[in-house]
């Protein structure tokens, strides 16, 4: 059989295997023995948890994170091609909001087949979630961390919504997220939905869409916490529906 | 406990539940006795094949389709209410590509809290292995059918992938596959990437990119087969790797 390159979904809070991962997934993780891995600490933790029946240190790993460059990519082509291998992002699916893209193009552009698995996804759980436009959206990963050029993106992404009634979603480094958040009540129309997803699968999970109005003085504390944001400004969906 | 309205994920080919869904996605999905779906007969169908506890027919069902009213919707309040309760889309997670965003929305405005279950979408696992940009994208629905509109629409989605790097997702009918890829490879420039992601989860799933000149007088046949397409036009990502 020629060798499938396996794109393995992690969890995306601690503790949640059996309520996120098909039992699918661990099965097929479990028959491989080469990762491509963001960082391979967590990466081993995620197998040993998973209780891959080969000793972690008979495992091998290839580190790709965003600081891997494109020959680096590129001489990972002999692992993909020697027999099955796996990719596992730091949290949810592999080659969404993170750097695993890289990888995949490779294998496609030399025949290797790619094999996604299901599994939790924190943009498409909280797009979900959301209330919001799920049948036109754009994710958007992270605005600038210069204020005036995030606010100015914040204004783009809703000005874009209100135009094509597309969802637009984005993060933000966990830390950075109270500066975000007053940046959006502050910037956008009233009338915009806002949605915050924060800690997506896990037991304080906390999901809430509501006008921008509303959030104004009362934002949830979410310093250090993973989230995920949506906007949808006023008469979007509307516009979207007559047509 | 207030009520949760759950999203459960449905499965996106025949004889895939232990391919895709994880046990948590069941063992809540059996203690649900109300739900909203697209179609009941399939819905009946889905919950028979997870042994769903509860006789099919002592469970309740409400349609929300395309075809649904708002105030329609609106009338489904007191089910959200009452106690909790579930929504399943015909394939796939509820609220994306689908119509099950207006419930979600009335559930966030009366206060009702919504759980997303992980499970598979075929617009998130084309992504995934496509190796087209995950961290920039974009989900766009169907195209227009008459063929100069549709045309004109590839073209801006080429077009706004080449300036911003942005990965373009879209679907069409399964019947309307082929002029829909005839289309792409005559409108789109040579080097603009072309993933085609069909059966996806199936045993025979077909997840395949490469540049458009690669494509055309070689496309597979896709009649009637349920798939999703993704573009990315040339120099998008090293623009957007540079900023």
């Amino acid at each position: 059989m020629p060798p499938v390159l396996y794109l393995i979904p992690n969890i995306l809070s601690d503790n949640t295997f059996e309520r996120v991962l098909p039992q699918h997934v661990l099965s097929v993780t479990g028959k491989i023995r080469h990762f491509f891995v963001e960082d391979v600490r967590t990466a081993r933790r995620f197998l040993s948890k998973i209780q891959h029946p080969v000793p972690i240190d008979r495992l091998h790993f290839c580190e790709l994170s965003e600081h891997t460059s494109e020959g680096d990519v590129a001489s990972f082509l002999p692992y993909l091609q020697a027999e099955d291998s796996g990719m596992i992002s730091e949290a949810g699916v592999p080659g969404v909001a993170d750097p695993g893209a890289a990888l995949v193009k490779l294998a496609h552009d030399n025949g290797i087949r790619v094999a996604p698995l299901a599994g939790p996804s924190s943009v498409l759980m909280a797009l979900m979630a959301s209330g919001l436009n799920g049948q036109s959206f754009a994710f958007n990963g992270y605005l600038p961390v210069k204020q005036n050029e995030r606010i100015a993106r914040i204004r783009a992404l809703e000005h874009r919504s209100e135009n094509e009634g597309q969802t637009q979603i984005f993060i933000e480094t966990p830390y950075r997220n109270m500066k975000l958040l007053e940046d959006i009540v502050t910037t956008c129309k009233p009338e915009t939905y806002l949605c915050i997803a924060a800690n997506i699968t896990a037991d304080d999970e906390y999901i809430v869409t509501q006008a921008v109005r509303k959030w104004k003085n009362r934002l949830p504390e979410l310093h250090k916490i993973p989230a995920v944001f949506l906007l949808q400004a006023p008469h979007a969906s509307a516009k979207n529906q007559r047509r």
